[in-house]
């Protein structure tokens, strides 16, 4: 088997990082130690090892796909529910009263984060699952918890989120699908999702589907929808189901992420189809954002988990391959000595680098919003509203940083195969496919970018932007403590200053009334800014190496922080100076892309 | 049928900013005339509408395969074999003399890129032929000419080019096929070459490969090399043919230009191989180049019309689907409102904004090099020599901008559909996956980038650098007429200066004997005067289009010509400021990339 994590660097972000161990000392997460978190690393790794990877490559070649009403997809996905089930990995992070583990988020990301390395499509069957069990909870009745709950976290049961439709896909508030209050207290619901990952397969006995609807006379707009438990088969009062009238219309047959089915479904073909409301009535969207927001979360570790393991593969292919000869003074190459290793090589160390910082700097990026998200859980106040800010801020930038980056890091690993990479015989190109949908689930880079500059900037009068930009002040003044750590501080906060000159600026458009132009190029916003947060990443990386390094009592050899400050300073030399030129670029007064300006571009 | 191209573009670059029409003034064009130039361009046209296009997906779906010794591959080929060989287009640019249609390069890209746009991989089987009957015809002696050209340009017998070995891919040096001379003046060969586009296939009767090998004793490294015709089957004095003992070994299963095979060929596994020497010993791998340096230029002219058919149909889609609405001024949307068309959003003008400015920039520089090959063709002395300097210094620019720049012009195409994008109903997915061998085709990005900067930038003393410049400098001082070009002429005025100065730093550490350290980043060196020279391009259409906009005579309507001016400004403040990130990036001191600073660094 092929290497597609290295674990010690999951330990070096869990424990000298993030310091999570810490998290024990809380009473929510008391149950646990460092001890009972090695070995979930290890098991988890060992389910990664024995069912993930070895069926990578078969769920590409068999991909799922629709046949008589029905979706066949690989047995490994019954296989991996159960498993999941079984342990209590679908649960890992909810609270013990409700059948959880009550796992601290950082844990459960990191947890991820080796699965999806592995393989990263087959955990979203279980993702899902965990995402909508856990929604029923915070928001939905009793009733529904019991009647739910219990068999989704066995795995029994598999859990999807519905908000697609054909003609409402990042316009949430154009959706149509139909809700009416039956005299039972259900509700009678009709309407077609799409793009409904794992959203049916003959694995798993029932569906519970969350689907966003509109309650029939309710205000338009996302202020008129509701959330909606639809099972596939109903529950009948001796335990035994019945169909719901939900039908698989179809599937979509994708570029990547093959074994992943997506669905088309139907709700009440047959007038038929029974509904449940989660919550109150109209507060559907907001509830949803629960679900969405850990999804975020979950697709960019998918991301950078991809690319990791992409990472590794090509890391492994460059340490084998012989080709060519290092130029060595004067310009010239040996021809009498054999050929060198392609690591060898400056521009192979260069793709490398880039993709280790990439990929490393995005599994911190993800921990430290989870770490934000568990804190947040056990405090209160400003405190919490503090942690509560950060998330907010990170939340669309931890989503795409690694889904834009992590596909230019995969294109870079399959470059260093040559032309191997383009072939079926190595696993590049089938992470090159398969991360091209990171992008694009759960709201495009687009609309990540309007959340970031058009709400999340300028939330609270800029209060959360103020909070973030002090923990990244705190990293910066302990850098600053580290000779070793050379002029990365001074960059770094040199960094910080240009990006807020850039929101000064921006607002500007905003305060005279152009707020179509204040988000115009929100996209190249989120670039610049993307790229100042994993700077900051790195030199909060930097600084616990320096202090291993300084400790007597290292878990890893010498080489393994130095490496670290290492990768630090590439993204320091090679990345973070980007953010000038992207400053440049937001600066333009040109209005070149906004309609009314050149309402002729196109023609 | 989708459009897949503009023709409008293809004769504004052709006729106002190149005025190809002038080429016919010359003796060896002085057969064609703007009419037949404008009739290929719609005959050839045509063939992309019937046969390219419509096999487009089908050549996909139906992948290249071996079976049994054989390679199957969709029956089109044949058909295109055919028709390219009746139809003259297979030595469309050769000499009449060899049975050519002695026309103009440029008019030659403009019509593959045509073909390309239709399908990116069908042409690859013509140009093949085309660039080993070419090889033929220049440095083969009359009786290889006869025996094998005209069967070729007809369209029966297929060329191919035959590098790359399993041990020597971008290293050329270390090849190991091995030729014997004969008694009867040929040469036994042995040996194996690996990823032979269009190697071998039923619907030719005979492949007449190119092949590098090195003669027993010949010296070590690439002046050891020589360059020999070896068909499949050899031609009897009768005519018929009989095998020459060229196995078929196997072939690649690809990410993408599935229906293109890839293929594995063994010579002399029965030790009755016979090959034919073409031109002098030991001088193969220059004579090769002739045909690389044409096939990098196809490469990039693919590259670029592969982008622009993805262009056109992202541009289709942009403009046939609602989805939200606009932000009016004070930041509101307006809820009662039907949705907009997706390309009245700024994140999506920037998108196709991006994408047009790449593709018309990328195929401008691609006519510009062809330009520079026919001027040499019919110039001599000092001039030739300076349309020679800057086509060598144009080629790894036009092979490399394209590839890379055109995956990311397809890659935000796909972004514009979403997650349809993603899905195998719509076009976007195939070319994502199509382009992505460019950077790897005929020398990698890598390689193209040691050549720029190891080889263009210095050659003759810095003097083809010097010409290319002084025809930059040509275009600036043209914009400097036009008010309407704004600051255009002085920003690439600054850049060029910017690249002179880099170039400059960078030369230090030559001269100081760090030529490893000077080649580290030529990848990033590639980026930047990349970036530079599609500027260049720019600024040239934008004046072409301001004097067709003074003119009383338009070919075309106003919008046409205001559209290459907005695109002009767009790359002048959307990509060109990137290029003082990249100096940045390039005047690095840290040398993190030479293994010998850093050996543990992937341990």
């Amino acid at each position: 088997m092929n290497k597609y994590i290295n674990l010690d660097n999951v330990k070096f972000l869990l424990f000298d990082v993030f310091k999570a161990q810490k998290l024990c000392e809380l009473e929510r997460y008391q149950d646990y130690d460092l001890e009972n978190f090695n070995l979930l690393i290890q098991s988890t790794k060992d389910f990664g090892d024995k069912i993930l990877y070895p069926t990578f490559k078969e769920l590409d070649e068999q991909a799922a796909y629709y046949k008589d009403g029905k979706i066949i997809v690989h047995p490994v996905v019954g296989e991996v529910m159960r498993f999941a089930g079984a342990n209590g990995s679908i649960g890992a992070y909810m609270d013990y009263e409700y059948g959880g583990m009550q796992l601290p988020s950082i844990m459960h990301s990191a947890l991820s984060h080796i699965i999806q390395s592995a393989n990263n499509s087959l955990p979203g069957y279980i993702g899902l699952t965990s995402g909508a069990a856990n929604l029923i909870c915070t928001f939905g009745s009793q009733e529904l918890i019991d009647t739910y709950v219990p068999k989704m976290l066995a795995g029994e049961w598999a859990g999807t989120m519905c908000l697609t439709e054909p003609n409402a896909g990042s316009s949430l508030s154009d959706l149509t699908t139909s809700a009416e209050l039956q005299e039972d207290g259900s509700y009678k619901i009709k309407g077609q999702k799409i793009f409904i990952s794992g959203g049916d397969h003959e694995y798993c006995e029932n569906f519970i589907h969350l689907v966003l609807a509109r309650i029939v006379g309710a205000p338009q707009g996302t202020k008129g929808i509701s959330l909606f438990v639809v099972p596939k088969n109903r529950i009948n009062s001796d335990g035994t189901l019945e169909s719901n009238d939900v039908t698989t219309a179809g599937d979509f047959q994708k570029l990547g992420q093959k074994g992943y089915c997506t669905t088309h479904l139907v709700y009440g073909e047959k007038d038929n189809c029974k509904a449940w409301l989660v919550g109150a009535e109209n507060k559907g969207l907001k509830y949803m954002f629960q679900m969405m927001n850990g999804a975020r979360i979950d697709v960019g570790l998918t991301a950078a988990s991809t690319a990791t393991a992409a990472y590794y593969a090509s890391l492994q292919y460059a340490k084998e391959r012989p080709q060519g000869r290092r130029i060595t003074e004067g310009g010239r190459k040996n021809k009498e000595a054999p050929q060198t290793l392609i690591i060898n090589h400056p521009d192979v160390r260069r793709m490398l680098l880039f993709q280790r910082a990439i990929t490393e700097g995005s599994i911190s990026l993800l921990l430290e919003a989870s770490l934000h998200e568990d804190m947040s859980k056990c405090t209160s106040g400003e405190v919490r509203e503090r942690h509560e800010n950060i998330l907010e801020m990170l939340t669309p930038i931890a989503k795409t940083y690694p889904s834009e980056m992590g596909r230019l890091s995969i294109s870079n690993g399959l470059q260093i195969l040559g032309g191997y990479g383009f072939c079926k015989d190595f696993p590049l190109e089938q992470y090159y496919r398969d991360v091209r949908i990171m992008a694009l689930y759960e709201g495009t880079t687009g609309i990540q970018s309007l959340d970031l500059l058009g709400r999340k900037v300028v939330m609270k009068n800029g209060e959360a932007m103020k909070h973030l930009k002090e923990e990244i002040v705190k990293t910066i003044t302990a850098a600053k403590k580290h000779e070793s750590m050379g002029n990365a501080s001074d960059d770094l906060e040199k960094a910080v200053s240009a990006l807020e000159a850039t929101i000064g600026e921006l607002l500007n458009f905003a305060m005279s009334g152009k707020h179509e132009r204040y988000l115009a190029d929100a996209t190249i916003f989120m670039e610049m800014m993307g790229t100042i947060i994993i700077a900051w990443q790195w030199l909060k990386m930097a600084n616990a190496a320096e202090l291993c390094l300084q400790s007597d009592e290292k878990a890893l050899n010498k080489e393994f922080y130095e490496n670290k400050k290492l990768t630090m300073q590439y993204f320091f030399t090679y990345e973070l100076p980007k953010i000038y030129s992207l400053k440049a670029i937001l600066m333009n007064k040109d209005n070149l892309t906004i309609a009314e300006e050149f309402p002729e571009a196109f023609k």
